[in-house]
């Protein structure tokens, strides 16, 4: 039998942790709509703190709010002839407005003339908008934000990971020359690792996709790349140089300076939902979910522990004296969130079910404590029965710090794994292959993490790769400078880039 | 010519009016997509300020957010029999998944084996997670609230108004009891009245729908109806008690307290973007928007008056000056929006500019002004011209008080419209004919406002009302309880009832 409060463990069964995980913390569940999910109210509420955090960054880097449609017509994404390649699988297309009862049966009826695309992205509905909005330099850059709701159609959802409705934000930009876009480009870029190192507390490294892996349509596409506890990458984020290619299928153009007429240069980044994923994939141990205090809904929660009837009622006056006084403290973006659990069930069962959920702080206070002044308190960084017996006095002078170290343990816990599953040694193919192969056949989820290797840019080593289940994550922005040789092909190579199984 | 900003007035050409206000505000606009609107950054400053100020009430009696999906199976929406019918003829459906190339052509392929309607409102699709929710009395009751967008396809779309894509909140409760359930239909009623009175300064009239008018498969529909400046009124926000109607769809099932299994209550409430609407109608003037301080994106725009460009630098860090004094105050839900407009373009047309957007208040500050420490304040409901000198020093203490007058302003000034276009004596059939008869054939919307009378509830009457484009907009909550004769019939009456040409 399992001593954690997740079965199976990371070791045992990492994707079935992962769902038992969710589901423990209660923060989304599968709906009968395939491949669309329920977010409820703990997952709803990390959603709105990412969301809060990562919007204040979009606007303190000059870029504004606005709303677009949600549906595309076809021929809109046809524009860009790459862009709708990419897309064409994978699209949940309207093509009636209207239910009739027909022989006793409701069916669609009134076809539209052109059918809908549920936006999977919306760089050309909002490009039609932007040509209009663009006239001369004088209108630009142009810098818009939109969040909303996307949809790809998946044939193998998973829960934040991969799924057809998703939410994310979709920044989108347009500048007079590409020496601008790109300095957007990157700027976002960074923005995006700021998010995921300070706010998720998840070290990413910072790179170039390849050609094959590039967004559909873009000129250069750039990402951030996580470890996960499995060893696999998670692309977390990426952001778009995408030169003129949809400037010119939306008629993008702009008066220069010296009176020519130019089409513009535009950039596209986004992260969405899958963070959540991620989130929860690089901190979850086997006791179930940790979440970050800069995302976490409720920073701390307190425990009333009332061995006796009668002395319910003080000990609960005690608890909501040591919650008012951490009244008004701000912690992040927010104030500081503190729940007293008032539920009328066994004190084991309610702290596990915080601790499942992941929540930064558990205080526990009985009557010995409310009479000694004091509270016990646990860090969900360390193991759950480590307590901490703090006077009630020092707690709101200790409480921000106490969150901001469990925010630093969670990133330099995560880093450190991060670190040492990157092999920096692999000369050879044959290393390589050993390296991705798995060391058991019963648990192929067990096998290397990263390799930091240099890539010759062959495009039949790509494709080998690719039946390994290894991809290219990126070419890392930190280079080496140095020359070596392909990992894959053993030729002379000089480019240093991430090889890794990935979700 | 027109010595007005706004080109028609309100009373030369009211829906034309209400178009180029939005255009003069940059507020939305329409898009390539029949029926859905692009919301821009001024229009959308103003919704998240909303979202805001309801969000948190919305918190504050209870409630928490949760996510749910955008599509909705067709079996499911046909679970509730009426509610079938009330939105068939207005559902976007969803019938393939990808797109393929045939002929040259991209078509829509992979045929989904049922088709997915774009949720027009999300109850069967969330009563199918509540029934999986909810098992005991314990867990009830359950209070939820969702952001979303929802497509109700419109065949005569209006920006804000009457859109196939609205944004909105829909509020999804269950109870063990019919009680509890009327309990929270009636509150948040009360909460969409405090929002619109005390956030968007709209005076509304609070009551029941008749049975025609009610959201189809609600017991009893309420509403929060107001008064436009045509005189028109639009529906600001529903709430509904559900009865056990949905419950019974979704099999929303508990096990009470004496251990019988009963069907839960159920109820829900929503506002929308069309709020936004309402606004701009009861607030706007012919020089354009005017925005309630505490909806206003920004609530201060500073505007640097540069005679000579030698003075510039000067002058604008007087600004500056101004707007560091200001800065830490909270008005409202957020901190104060302080703006500087940089930009290097006519005064008068800057000027223009933020009083066609509504900006509450304006404050322009030249060379005079920066060496008498004055500035020139300069507030939008009140005559354009009309200036108030202020000390620099004296800014900080009165702003806030400022803002209150003004979002009080509009407030009163909104509702002593209405009550004057309350028409309460009307008591004959033909009276009320004569009333909603438009004087002038040439301006028919120039016509009565709303008459408050008695109402015996006659079916026939009631079909006669739609062919005058009359509607029963409410039977108040507050009922005077005398007889009269009904004003439609004739016959004796005892109901009172809101009589209005409605959007």
């Amino acid at each position: 039998m399992s001593t954690t409060a997740i079965n199976p463990t990371r070791n045992n069964d990492y994707p079935e942790w992962y769902q038992q995980v969710i589901k423990a913390a209660d923060l989304a569940e599968t709906s009968p709509v395939r491949g669309c999910m329920v977010i409820k109210p703990w997952g709803w509420g990390i959603w709105e703190n990412l969301q809060r955090e990562l919007d204040r960054r979009i606007r303190d880097t000059g870029h504004e709010n606005a709303y677009f449609p949600l549906f595309i017509p076809l021929s809109f994404l046809e524009k860009e002839a790459t862009h709708v390649k990419g897309f064409a699988k994978e699209c949940a297309v309207v093509t009636h407005h209207r239910l009739e009862e027909k022989d006793g049966k409701l069916v669609p009826t009134a076809p539209l003339e052109e059918p809908l695309i549920v936006r999977p992205t919306s760089e050309t509905i909002i490009g039609e908008s932007f040509s209009k909005w663009v006239h001369s330099y004088r209108d630009l850059p142009l810098l818009i934000n939109q969040w909303a709701n996307v949809v790809r159609w998946e044939m193998r959802p998973r829960l934040f990971l991969r799924t057809a409705e998703f939410l994310w934000q979709e920044g989108h930009t347009v500048h007079a020359t590409e020496a601008d876009a790109r300095e957007e480009t990157m700027k976002m870029l960074e923005v995006y690792r700021d998010l995921a190192e300070n706010v998720l507390a998840m070290p990413v490294i910072m790179g170039e996709k390849t050609a094959g892996e590039r967004f559909p349509g873009a000129v250069n596409t750039y990402c951030i790349e996580a470890m996960m506890q499995d060893r696999k990458a998670l692309q977390a984020g990426t952001s778009h140089y995408l030169g003129q290619n949809f400037a010119k299928g939306s008629d993008i153009k702009f008066t220069d300076e010296s009176g020519a007429i130019q089409f513009a240069h535009t950039t596209s980044w986004g992260v969405s939902t899958r963070l959540i994923g991620g989130m929860i994939m690089t901190h979850g141990d086997d006791d179930g979910l940790r979440v970050p205090p800069k995302l976490s809904p409720r920073h701390i929660v307190i425990l009333p522990v009332v061995p006796k009837p009668e002395l319910g009622a003080k000990v609960m006056a005690y608890a909501e004296e040591l919650a008012n006084s951490l009244r008004g403290l701000r912690y992040g973006e927010r104030e500081l969130s503190v729940h007293i659990d008032r539920r009328d069930e066994r004190g084991g069962e309610k702290n596990w079910q915080w601790i499942k959920k992941g929540i930064p702080i558990r205080i526990e206070v009985g009557p010995r404590d409310m009479e000694a002044k004091n509270l016990v308190l646990y860090r969900r960084d360390r193991p759950h029965k480590e307590k901490t017996i703090l006077s009630a006095a020092d707690l709101p002078a200790r409480i921000l710090g106490l969150l901001d170290e469990i925010q630093g343990a969670y990133f330099s816990q995560a880093k450190a794994f991060r670190d040492a599953n990157i092999c920096k040694d692999i000369r050879t193919p044959s290393d390589f292959r050993a390296y991705f192969t798995p060391k058991n056949e019963a648990k192929p989820e067990i096998h290397g993490g990263f390799v930091l290797g240099k890539w010759s840019g062959d495009a039949k080593a790509e494709q080998e790769l690719a039946e390994m289940k290894v991809t290219i994550r990126c070419m890392p922005l930190e280079q080496s400078g140095t020359n070596g040789t392909c990992v894959m092909t053993g030729k002379p190579a000089s480019v240093d880039a991430i090889f890794a199984k990935a979700y």
